[in-house]
């Protein structure tokens, strides 16, 4: 049996080679949406449940002069601060009067010491794309942008170590990198706006995770700046160090609670030569499970990603992208009726040897009925035109109005059917409907990552509706602990789902980590009201 | 230009098809060295300087009684405790009474509570084949055995997630996941005695590091007790989970500090189907660095390994295996002349790819004049052997008598100019000579994971020497703070490193891990008189 070729016949003039479909600071994504408008309410407003600490100091005259001392008059704004206020999703909006533009480690750990003795409370912020509301204040917290620092320290291609500023936005830094014939070991749509620091601080995931794992991993040095101003300084190109703790790894993912990062050590592997993907059609949920499975065997060390949308998700891409979809490429406006779909991505460093796994592999799971239908790209324009079938269902996703996210990780076998439990809830309670424009939701989508684990569930709606939200929270939550699995496989904590987490963790993880946040923020003015 | 194929006509009567040399509890190695005798003498006594901490209450027969009404009977060994005691490099001896080897977290956690309120010191023990002391007691601690909890706990194909009590045996792990074509992504020569619990409380490192990278990125969650008995589980199955601080880290690499790990939640790969080595003959470290440059640029996906050995390490593995070198095997006992030798390993999922890809590579590092010489194996067998010509290096080296071994790392280029300068350091002081038996140090000689800047050097003596000592510490440790390097790559801290740490770390990191060991462990009764 041989495999079909993908033919981008009927679509060749909606795609041309751009970027992938990602994030974008200036879209109007959130705009769409009926509690995201052009002017957004201030947190306070919408959230008048939370109360500013009144613990914390305000900010003085007498501050701002001695911030200007550190870091320069220039560097301290005072008027025209929105773009500092409001998150991405133009969801939050905090009230800053200040921000501080460092330029260097020393002087950052001179106003968080100034800033600590003061009980000044402070929001650290990278490339601001956050989609959890982490990195905006919530009251009046002095903003400190690490935006000034933004080089590059050194590469080292022999062993593949890169270390940066964390102000250096992602795609720089692969840019970068990519001259050297090497690649960041992550990768995800904002990456031309955030910061490979806010990526730690974060714990960012992305697409190459299924490839090259993880941050707790790739990251073998980082440079932060504690509450009280010390410096902690592990900027190593070690692989391997066993002298105590691993501290760093406290600050990926801490979300700027217990420090600022400033200065990231990762190493970084070759970059690979060839890039091919199939787009694939299957019967149902356990084909996917059954693919995924030989894919990891078969594929193996080339397989770098492998990405699952149901055909909701489908229909809201094609919607969107208004193209034939790539199995079905002679119906325009029209999704096969295959349950669901699957991405395969391979990636090496010799082509024909990697054509010829991913020819095998294909023709063996459509041999025994493991999978329905594909195509397999030709070029680096098609590769570009299968992805934007995965990559464009979360902008898609608000074409009626609006949407409710749900990033989660749960065991693999259990992952979709939270989708369906919650299609089901919607369902019954009578809030979903395709066709009847009065219903709030119009379809709940399900798709991610199968090779982490990582679903997102997408409930799109025509209108933002308290009996949506009613039929959701916390039951999408209490589906999710349920099975064990994270309320937020990526997104983070923030200040979305601070008073979420106790679905994800136990009460005695949650005691520590609120030990932990005590033992290094002991005035709590690292970014306060989020996270814990 | 074709490349050589590994001939082992000359050497077939030495080798059998067994498993790769590695350490093994019941070895002689050390006993042939001048400081380690049949009989041990107890660390008090050796290290007269440290002192018993005399907050710590003594085993009374009460404690005795309680610990039996907790395991049980036969699981309280208060005679015969001498495996507990000793270490596997039988350089240290503790005095402790009682042996306690529970069954369960839940006894793990009544024995640590009960000893944290009594005041009574614990250390916690796996496989006890640690190489700085750290799994034995210094004086009375009570020994807590996690070697009753072996079981497999549970393991998913399609993710490859394998979840295990601590005291699982790497090798058996390994076996278990194998008739799963699957891998753990670590190897190490201790697989048949460590546990795997040890390996994470060691952050082990070992063979597969440079392909599946630390455990900080394959660990996905753990179980462990705190002194305090409080048990925290985060038995995940997630690849990703961004909800608080990855409290697991702190006990990756923690060496039983903090508390003692009884659960592992790991991400396994699949195994490789094809595994070949190559072993290469190089004329100068820099052609070693650039041949490692090359083999990641091209190799890629399926490099698995990659290993240095300079060429007095090849003598004493000629020494050692009685067999005809690789690259010289009609010239049995003679070592070739080049400088430096490299072992490369790929593995991937279609030998034929694997093996094109190697060739390949071979004949462009060779036409280019990066390598001068080198095979590549043929079959299983001679994998093995070719294996073996590093492997041995370790026991090789206590040929004439004993070796002071450092295990640390540093940045790439400058790897090997620490054996360098301690052949100068050890030349100049007129205490290194290969022929003349009266001085003590035969050689001192370097090899290593490349891949990882993890330098073995082995300084070989004849005989133990106040005066080798004293030009070696804290000589070593001063050449790899200059360079930034660390004083363990991969064997910890233990008891034997305690005092060391400051050449790696910064004031500021040993204040932060001082701190969070008061944090976790108040009383410092984990694994005392260590680490930090």
């Amino acid at each position: 049996m041989s495999f079909k070729l993908f033919c981008t016949r009927a679509i060749a003039s909606h795609i041309g080679v751009g970027s992938r479909i990602g994030f974008d600071a200036t879209s109007s994504l959130w705009l769409k949406a009926g509690y995201a408008t052009k002017t957004i309410n201030l947190t306070s407003t919408t959230y008048p449940n939370t109360h500013r600490n009144p613990d914390f100091a305000k900010v003085s005259n007498s501050d701002v002069l001695f911030f200007r001392s550190i870091v320069g008059d220039n560097q301290v704004l005072t008027d025209d601060l929105d773009a500092y206020n409001e998150d991405w999703m133009r969801k939050y909006k905090g009230q800053s009067k200040v921000v501080l533009k460092p330029k260097t480690t020393e002087q950052i750990s001179q106003l968080l010491r100034y800033c600590n003795q003061h009980k000044l409370a402070v929001v650290p912020q990278g490339g601001n794309t956050g989609l959890v509301g982490g990195s905006v204040p919530v009251f009046d917290e002095i903003v400190i942008s690490i935006a000034n620092m933004n080089k590059v320290r050194s590469f080292d291609e022999a062993s593949g170590m890169f270390k940066a500023d964390a102000g250096v936005i992602l795609e720089n830094a692969d840019g970068y990198l990519a001259e050297h014939d090497h690649i960041f070991p992550l990768d995800l749509g904002a990456k031309g706006s955030c910061f490979i620091g806010g990526n730690v601080a974060t714990n960012a995931g992305g697409l190459r995770l299924l490839r090259y794992g993880s941050l707790h991993g790739s990251v073998l040095g980082l440079e932060a700046v504690l509450p009280d101003g010390t410096i902690y300084d592990s900027m190593h190109s070690l692989r391997k160090d066993n002298t105590g703790y691993d501290l760093k790894q406290l600050f990926i993912g801490s979300e700027g609670t217990i420090g600022i990062i400033t200065g990231v050590s990762i190493l970084c592997p070759a970059r690979p030569k060839s890039v091919n993907v199939a787009f694939l059609g299957l019967e149902s949920y356990e084909q996917v499970q059954e693919t995924f499975k030989k894919a990891r065997n078969e594929l193996c060390e080339v397989l770098s990603a492998f990405e699952f949308m149901d055909r909701g998700s489908q229909v809201f891409a094609s919607r969107f992208l208004k193209m034939a979809h790539p199995l079905s490429p002679d119906d325009e406006n029209e999704v096969p009726e295959y349950p669901f779909y699957v991405l395969i991505e391979v990636a090496g460093s010799k082509k024909e040897h990697d054509d010829e796994k991913l020819e095998s592999f294909l023709e063996s799971v459509m041999e025994d009925g493991t999978v329905a239908d594909g195509v397999v790209s030709q070029d680096e324009s098609q590769l570009r035109t299968l992805w934007k079938w995965r990559e464009s269902v979360s902008e898609a996703s608000t074409i009626d109005g609006g949407v409710y996210k749900y990033d989660v990780s749960l065991p693999l076998p259990k992952m979709y059917s939270l989708v369906e439990t919650v299609r089901k809830q919607l369902g019954e309670r009578q809030l979903m409907s395709q066709e009847d424009t009065g219903m709030p939701v119009v379809d709940a989508i399900g798709y991610g990552h199968v090779g982490d684990g990582n679903l997102h569930l997408n409930v799109c709606v025509r209108e933002y509706n308290k009996k949506v939200e009613t039929a959701l929270e916390p039951f999408v939550y209490e589906q999710v602990q349920k099975e064990r699995g994270s309320i937020s496989a990526e997104h983070g904590l923030g200040f979305q789902k601070k008073h979420y987490i106790q679905y994800s963790k136990s009460p005695v993880e949650i005691q520590m980590i609120k030990d932990l946040k005590k033992h290094y923020d002991p005035n709590g003015i690292m970014n306060p009201y989020k996270y814990i």
